[in-house]
């Protein structure tokens, strides 16, 4: 690892991939003047679009202070019982996540009634304003944590040495996983309080249409959609991706001879796929075709560079092969270790896809399920949510072998870096979604004619899926990045033992009953962490359906169009009460690990159990809970479209019931796990030196 | 395992349980002839209770003939592949796994117009009624477990000696669980494709009461209750008594020193409570108090009988202790190990009941949240089923680390035996539920007055807690049992493999991916087989639905009370769809063992990680599953009682949505978890010879 020619590998590499970080970073920006330059919509629009800004600023910013309160505690924890680099890197990933959710709320905010007044002179103009708000979120997140990682490690390096700088590498995952629980839970909790309590007064009780500008919690709800899957969506990759990252370099440093290549590596894939976004976005834009079909496209084309381009990168760095786990591999098996993580995240897309989108079977089963009422409309939505869980488990399961054989746990970390390094495109596609809603709404809300709607709804539409199916790379990806983790546990633990001088006896075998009982602790973890999410969301809704019964109770002309609603005591609730119950399922994780370690009896055999448990049972719930959701949706958006019924019929408000509990399933409780699973084994990891 | 002086032990402890069993099954048929003794009724009584009587027998009669055909193709394999004893023991099991269904059902149609007719005289008069009928089962099953295996380990141990006679009640335990994985899917998908059915068209569409007899599945309703809830539950616990008998045999043999006596053990807890379990009994019958609270008196009972009376009988067999896994243990340290499961058993109960009960903050909570419609009462339900996780699952790994300190997996083993010897008192308890239930439909169709319906009522609000708090106890111990069964699998494997002269150096350690991908194969299962489960209520009562509605519509008669449905018809409809849907789910788990053992890339450790992840994810799924259900279901009661607008309400619309929703949650997919989790764990160890 101090080897005087590893090092120039090392510098010259990580150097040419911060370049890529740099050059992403430019696009972003030349990509937000162009749609600065694009017309932001007459009066009325702008007015609406401020209204949402300014809510979603105001949410973000009390958000960023509650989080920081508990930031600054960690901190100082870090500080005075852990080491000086782990408590800085902490505030680094700290700040980072919270600002990629920032800088991602922000840019669609901006994109939105842009894309509706693209909406009135082309649909393919309306597509790209779109999807380059989407796509400066991704580069910009992107970018920012591989200058993140390896700016900080740079400096730690010179600081305290290259061991400790890869320890405290550790601190900037925790901060970045931490703040990115809190930014979904938080966002996740708002956008869906905000959504179930306008739907339920709005939709159910006043007849009113989604977007109605009548409803006072219209507002709300648009404010929403963008702190939620925008900020949210952000912070959660962010941290994916970050993580990623210095898990592929802890496990190089932990189990790879060649270390200085092991560490370059996962930066290299990172700053190639920085490319290979860059070449899915021109796709996009001078492109042409049916909306999905470019949007495909570009990841298509994205993974074909990386693709194309890993394989000298590899050769490079590895020209004589790598002793992994005291077997030597050569640059191909590395290469195809890489390709494994492009390939599943084209696999995970068309099965995400298959089960969510509604020109499949099992949207469609769902409802056909509403022509016979609510109650089965749920059972086919559970049902299919559950069945989605099979072929993705199953390929998961297939990638972990194949990468392992390649090279090892590193060829699983390569796996899972080459994964999330397609995260710049596959944002671009997520805040696509949230953009095309409120475009969605600004033309309702605005008035705008019937061709624009029918623009903005048939982006929506794409937006939708294309939402869905990012949660499920979301999580495919989380989980083997989590596995990553357990691996580091498991290694950091050895090297601690050994490093006291005593032997590492520690068994992790299903035969020992602590194993078990860990896995019984960390199994649970998901379940009962969502059940907290779903009840926050309960909470916050109650509080938002209370306030529009009252402002509708209260001024009659509201209903009546004469009166405006009061739109900020929504916002403001929602915000207070997002925020006031983000906390308990947000510290759970934390509490659950320390107390682990804590009790005797239990000690770091239990906390291994716990950490696989998490993401055994966290993959499960949370890819049913993302497919169950997203199918609901679709199944509701496919009866509007005319079938069994069409919109008023039974089968449509059964449809309704089911799109409402998928509503805290896909955007709050499920892509919380992703966050969650990696702070438990983060928090293993960083708490080994304290406790054990 | 062979010596003279230990054979003595052998014959004598064995033959005092035999002789115990032997007494609770005349105890049995006491019971039998003191309900035949009773009035069952006037002449639409009788003729109500004789259309559910045929419909039951019906479609066990059939069920019986389908899963014969099935059985038998079994019994050819393990006769000619594997060996004969196993093959005989498998039909054995087989057999008395159905006719513990069987029974269970015929005694529960027997006793349903009794209760009826109890219930015009006293309260009391009723309670014990229904309670013997329960009793009945609860006794049969036990001691049918008990003679069913001893009896036929005396056999095979004269006829193919000691080892091998261990090793072919595994054949035993195959039959039970395989045929009661039958039983408990379709038993539960009949019971609810007819419930909801029934619920969907005649509550619903029709504004029919329930068991209004102008609905014409309404009879298959109540066929329905017998089929499902009192064959499927029999056939379930038989099989988790039978099962964790001879899974505590195998782990004495494999791990236990002093084998004869640790052989002996379980046979002599299962007896002792028996025993214990006609105290409960005679508790009932000549104690006094409040429903609920003479219930759970009997259970306490019979637990303080079989606690006090373990401890000579511990000592007795294991005067100077005995060594286990090279370590001597007391018999002090065996009888805690024993009462850690008398204790789990209470624990279970009081924890389900907190969950599920009406008087308790859960259910309520969903009553409150139904107020806002039909999503927030899912969404409600769905959250606590998922807390509920939490306490059952943090006892059971308490209850592992205790008893593995007391005895090492014989100590888990012998906790798990101790537990389900209760398991006499508590199908009294279970079966209870569907008696009353029946007694109160009967009730409704014979007009009887509104004191008779306010009793049975009462009763059927008891049946349904006591339904929901033995669910948990099932799963529990199901849960438990198969943890048993993954070490005899463990231990058969090194067994097998040290045979062959070969060293055995397979790891179950976390760190092996084989194994990681084993929890993720292994944890998938859960939640596909639930969703096939679900799938197949829904299919079976579309159906249902599809009948009710032409013969509504053919007939407009039998709504105005002019024509009698055709009740045969539905029936025959749900009959024929049960035993159709119930086929892919219940052979899943089989083609998922034997395609692990099967593909030579996964193997022996893969499988072993399947085994564990199906113990830890169907825990989870079955415990949430049934919680939820139980709790959907007495929050419509709640409600019914006149809370939050009672009866007609909006929140009542929406409660009936949740119950509906947690009918296949509770009587289908979550139960029928529990065999299948054993099933995987039996095929495991049964097909180690063949594969590996």
């Amino acid at each position: 690892m101090t080897l005087p020619l590893a090092f120039d590998i090392l510098q010259s590499g990580v150097r040419l991939s911060l370049i890529c970080a740099v050059i992403g970073l430019g696009c972003a920006f030349l990509l937000i003047a162009v749609i600065l330059r694009s017309s932001p919509g007459n009066e009325r629009m702008r007015q609406i679009s401020g209204a949402v800004q300014e809510g979603a600023k105001a949410y973000l910013n009390r958000q960023v202070m509650t989080i920081s309160v508990i930031a600054v505690v960690i901190f100082l924890l870090l500080f005075f019982f852990k080491d000086h680099p782990t408590a800085f890197g902490f505030l680094l990933g700290a700040f980072c996540s919270l600002a990629a959710g920032y800088i991602g709320m922000r840019i669609a905010v901006l994109a939105n009634a842009r894309v509706t007044q693209a909406a009135t002179q082309a649909r393919t103009r309306a597509l790209r304003v779109a999807f380059n708000g989407g796509a400066v979120t991704g580069l910009l997140v992107v970018g920012l944590a591989l200058l993140a990682v390896g700016i900080f490690y740079h400096f730690a390096r010179n600081m305290v040495g290259p061991d400790m700088a890869v320890r405290s590498l550790i601190g900037l995952a925790l901060g970045a996983s931490l703040i990115s629980v809190f930014a979904r839970l938080g966002g996740g909790i708002y956008t869906k309080a905000a959504d179930v309590g306008a739907d339920l007064v709005g939709k159910i009780e006043a007849g009113l249409e989604e977007d109605d500008p009548r409803n006072p919690a219209t507002i709300a709800d648009n404010v929403g959609d963008n702190v939620g899957d925008c900020a949210g969506m952000a912070a959660d990759v962010f941290e994916t991706y970050a993580v990623s990252l210095i898990g592929t370099i802890l496990v190089g440093v932990l189990t790879v001879a060649n270390a200085p290549a092991a560490i370059v590596y996962p930066f290299v894939l990172g700053g190639i796929s920085v490319l290979g976004a860059i070449c899915g976005i021109l796709f996009v834009n001078f492109g042409g075709g049916k909306p999905a079909s470019v949007l495909m496209g570009a990841v298509g084309m994205s993974a074909l560079v990386s693709a194309i381009l890993f394989w000298p990168a590899t050769h490079q760095l590895f020209p004589n092969g790598v002793e992994i786990a005291g077997k030597l591999r050569s640059p191909t098996d590395l290469y195809y270790a890489s390709l494994i993580g492009l390939i599943m995240t084209g696999v995970v897309v068309v099965i995400t896809n298959y089960y969510t989108s509604m020109r499949y079977r099992p949207v469609q089963k769902i409802a056909r399920a509403s022509e016979t009422g609510h109650a089965t409309n749920i059972i086919a939505g559970l049902a299919v949510g559950q069945h989605a869980t099979a072929l993705p488990v199953g390929f998961i399961g297939i990638a972990i072998l194949l990468s392992y054989n390649f090279a090892g746990l590193y060829g699983i970390a390569v796996a899972v870096m080459a994964m999330l390094s397609m995260a710049g495109i596959i944002i671009s596609l997520d805040a696509f979604g949230p953009i095309t809603d409120n475009a969605g709404g600004i033309a309702v809300m605005s008035n705008l004619g019937k061709e624009v709607r029918a623009a903005t709804d048939e982006l929506d539409a794409v937006g939708n899926t294309m939402k869905a199916v990012t949660k499920g790379y979301a999580i495919a990806s989380a989980g083997l990045a989590a596995l990553v983790l357990f691996g580091s546990y498991v290694e950091e633990l050895k090297a601690h033992i050994t490093s006291n001088g005593q032997p590492f006896n520690f068994q992790f075998s299903l035969t020992e009953p602590k194993v078990i009982i860990g896995l019984f602790i960390g199994g649970l973890l998901p379940f009962i962490f969502t059940a907290f999410s779903m009840d926050a969301v309960g909470k916050a809704a109650g509080a938002v359906v209370r306030e529009v019964r009252r402002q509708l109770q209260a001024h009659p002309g509201i209903l009546q169009g004469t009166e405006t609603p009061e739109y900020g005591k929504c916002v403001d609730i929602v915000t207070k009460a997002a925020l006031r119950e983000m906390i308990v399922p947000a510290l759970l994780p934390l509490a659950f690990v320390i107390l682990v370690a804590v009790i005797p009896q239990l000690g770091p055999v239990v906390l291994g159990g716990v950490l696989v448990g998490t993401i055994v049972t966290g993959l499960f719930v949370a890819i049913a809970m993302t497919s169950s959701g997203g199918a609901w949706d679709n199944a509701k958006k496919f009866i509007e479209e005319g079938n069994y019924g069409g919109k008023g019929s039974p089968a449509h408000a059964a449809a309704v019931t089911g799109d409402t509990v998928g509503d805290p399933y896909k955007d709050t409780a499920g892509p919380a796990i992703n966050p969650m699973i990696k702070v438990v084994n983060i928090v293993a990891i960083l708490i080994i030196p304290i406790f054990f």
